[in-house]
């Protein structure tokens, strides 16, 4: 605590983001991909003219914005680039949730939505998953008076996703606020909501280049909704930095985008790789739930998460153990390759024994 | 406006950068370095080995702040980095300047400083600049309740520059709340407050990598000071993304900093084309305000400036002219190559005539 800090920043939790190891270990803790990403990447890297780093990016990422909105089938203007989804995940609680009302959020979500709510001074108003550890969708549209609702889908760290259907059951049920889908795993078989935008000007997906684009250390992120939401996101944004984006990260997300073979054929071996570990791990007598997305929750009947993180690491395994009531029996294990999978289950194996 | 934006999202009025032309022209808008970035730089970005993109960068910027604790001659936890100067700017606005009482600032310098007061809710309480056009710190220092001190030095966009014993007078004076020192410019010239921070735990000297160091198309900035207020800027950094600086980013600041002969030979040249561009405008007729900076205020007794702003327009050269009644009749023009800068003065000799 400092005199010279701002009272409400006396207040805040910031977010702790997983653990990122410098010793050589098999990492799984924070969902990243196993797989490098498209070649052209590096190929663009090499390619490009640094003399022109000397200035300013397009303010307005129009190149980037365009390659996104080809790829997804909407417009343009329909499209707002930011550093990382976290960024653009921020930018929206500014931009949308700031109402004076609850904002309606799962209870077991993405931890940085508390963290979020805070910096903005949004209450947020927590639904339990239900028995099946799902989000309840039914529950999160209910309420009267609101700033908005939440919720990733699939969810983190359960890895559960709805069907487009339900999301539009949400939809027709909320229509003065916004409904934020933060699909940042969508691309590991669960269905993206971003179809429905033009039919509700409420909606806003976000998404990001971390996960199935296997470009966490760039920082690139994404929101796809009606031109009003864009318009409400740039507007913040131009209000706290106009060149979020920075010259190399466009470069390196339009030559991702370009690359729909290797997308494709990267998220396929991690689905396939998942399917493989959910079964071993079940043989091993894990729980494990159902996950559309690059990682799996588990908890084993005879063995406290604490322990199993504790004995993985002591093995060169790093998994995600997140020390709350609710979630403190399971692991979140992220899918590796098929030889890092097999690490686990022989790690996994020596410690249950 | 949306019914879906937050209400204080509708009161926003965004900054608005200088123009990015698209045509070939000869561009003094923005105060981007004519001269590329240090050769370290693509050599860097060509050895990288891309697949480590996959990955989440460092949260901490550990080797980044290392590295620039090592060339201020700071303590690493004395540094704090972020995406441009913007955002750290921004971030220190929300950390330290939301005490309910105004934050005092000069009436004439970095025209996103409104903007972010909008956006955090933050009074400005201005001061205007004295017949010089230069800051008024004894003003700046008067006031009794306040939320803090921001100036640049150099100032934008006129170029003065405080000696070092100037502002330690105004640190004397102002003990309560943040004194922030924006030196974006102060390569270029002036004496950098970084030397006070030992002895003045409310001063923050912040920078950046895209004036000096030619990387505007990056996106790097830090801040400098006291541990406690480095604290609270990592407290809402990391309530807002974890990760704004990307491992490309870091890899090219730290390339940067490497090479300090390229960094003082490229200053220097543009600090002697600036004193010649000053001698050759003055020999037109114009009144040019002394400069420490990239840039060069002028005005003409008998041109207007938004005349002589759609004459060099016409003729290939953008400049920057601020639409406001005190400014209205300058140019603020970045100092470029010394070719640029003939082409710049045949224009206005022709438009002059």
């Amino acid at each position: 605590m400092s005199q010279y800090w701002s009272p409400a920043v006396k207040a805040l939790t910031p977010y702790i983001p997983g653990e990122q190891p410098r010793e050589r270990i098999i990492k799984l803790n924070t969902n990243e991909n196993p797989y490098p990403p498209a070649p052209g990447v590096g190929q663009a890297l090499r390619d490009y003219a640094t003399d022109h780093l000397r200035l300013y990016p397009d303010p307005t990422s129009a190149a980037l914005r365009a390659k996104l909105a080809e790829t997804y089938g909407v417009e343009n203007q329909q499209v707002f680039v930011g550093n990382g989804s976290d960024e653009v995940l921020a930018l929206a609680f500014q931009a949308f949730f700031c109402h004076g009302a609850p904002l309606d959020a799962p209870s077991i979500t993405y931890s940085f939505y508390p963290v979020y709510a805070n910096l903005y001074n949004v209450e947020l108003r927590t639904h339990p998953l239900n028995a099946q550890w799902e989000v309840d969708l039914e529950s999160l549209g209910a309420a009267s008076a609101r700033s908005g609702v939440i919720f990733a889908n699939p969810n983190a760290p359960t890895g559960h996703a709805h069907s487009l259907e339900d999301i539009e059951t949400l939809l027709k049920r909320v229509t003065d606020r916004v409904v934020l889908v933060d699909e940042a795993y969508v691309d590991f078989g669960a269905e993206s909501a971003i179809g429905l935008i033009d039919r509700y000007p409420n909606l806003l997906v976000t998404g990001t280049f971390s996960k199935s684009r296997s470009l966490a250390g760039l920082r690139l992120g994404y929101a796809i909704g009606s031109v009003e939401l864009i318009d409400g996101l740039h507007r913040v944004k131009d209000s706290f930095n106009s060149y979020p984006v920075d010259s190399l990260a466009s470069l390196v997300g339009i030559a991702a985008l370009d690359d729909k073979a290797h997308f494709n054929a990267s998220r396929e071996r991690v689905v396939t790789t998942r399917e493989r570990t959910r079964q071993r791990l079940e043989a091993l007598g894990f729980e494990v739930l159902p996950s559309k997305a690059n990682f799996v929750l588990a908890q084993h009947p005879e063995h406290a998460g604490a322990q199993l993180f504790a004995g993985l690491r002591e093995r060169g395994v790093l998994v995600r153990h997140f020390n709350t009531q609710e979630l403190n029996n399971f692991l979140r294990i992220t899918i590796g390759t098929d030889d890092e999978m097999d690490s686990l289950i022989e790690a996994l194996e020596a410690i249950c024994g």
